[in-house]
């Protein structure tokens, strides 16, 4: 069941795409025209006290990328880039993952300070990717806080295994 | 030859990657140490005036996402996305464009509002995703005010056929 959230009249919830049998949720209406209430909406999940702890947004390409740099742009906390391999030049750590057909790697610097990071996504789904990004900060020696995500569907697959944060659920 | 900024000496130049005979410019540790930094110095390319103009930043997939929601975070002006195919839903125009080997394709979402819009993203170097960009903002309606970037490389490969912004150039 949605959560009762304004927002859910902004994002439009498009069936059977990329493929039948999913639904995509699409933000653009929202990033267009209610930039400043999203990023007030995510900031306002985080306890002042987490809020101080986090020394940097660790963002997945690519969504996540735009929700994490929103954040970056408003707080100035500094900015983590988690890529799709191939992407980031060495010294990279690596993490494969399951999709739901085939797998997936991501990449992260492996010559950024250690930090106390926050994971930012756009929606949190089976949460394999927040699952892999957490690993791979940990392989780079960071401590993970966390996971903010705009839109939880996780009412579907269960625990992701940190603390998550959400504006809305479905 | 390379301008004289400071960010010269935080941005990594990597020889020969992803490919042999380019090199990468990598902007992680700007984007960890300097974010803030990164949001000024682009935003002072921009005169009051244009700025006052600009209705949204329009970005491209995907380093694109990072500096335009970088301003989009300071400033609270409105995020466009332009998107590799198949990502965004109906309805979308398209653009295809030339890369060293094969093609590429954009998309835009087809029902956003009318707008003034300023280009965003991190290289400028052949100018083709630029261009391509500047095309799709046009069959979508919008007007293109020009083209902010953090490091331009057209020294290289000549005018884009719009105004350009830069940080930097080499």
């Amino acid at each position: 069941m949605k959560s009762n959230h304004p927002f859910w009249q902004i994002i439009h919830t498009i069936p059977n795409f990329p493929k039948e049998g999913i639904d995509f949720y699409d933000i653009t209406p929202l990033l267009y025209n209610h930039v400043s209430e999203l990023i007030d909406a995510l900031l306002a999940e985080l306890s002042p006290s987490l809020l101080e702890q986090i020394d940097c947004f660790a963002v997945t390409e690519a969504r996540g990328f735009v929700i994490g740099s929103l954040l970056s742009g408003r707080t100035g906390k500094p900015l983590m880039l988690i890529r799709k391999k191939g992407k980031l030049p060495p010294p990279v750590f690596s993490e494969s993952y399951g999709l739901e057909y085939g797998e997936d790697t991501l990449e992260i610097k492996a010559d950024l300070p250690i930090s106390n990071v926050l994971l930012v996504d756009d929606v949190l789904a089976t949460g394999g990717t927040l699952k892999a990004s957490k690993i791979l900060c940990q392989k780079a020696g960071h401590t993970v806080l966390g996971a903010l995500v705009l839109l939880d569907l996780t009412k579907l697959h269960g625990d992701i295994g940190m603390p998550s944060y959400h504006v809305m659920s479905a």
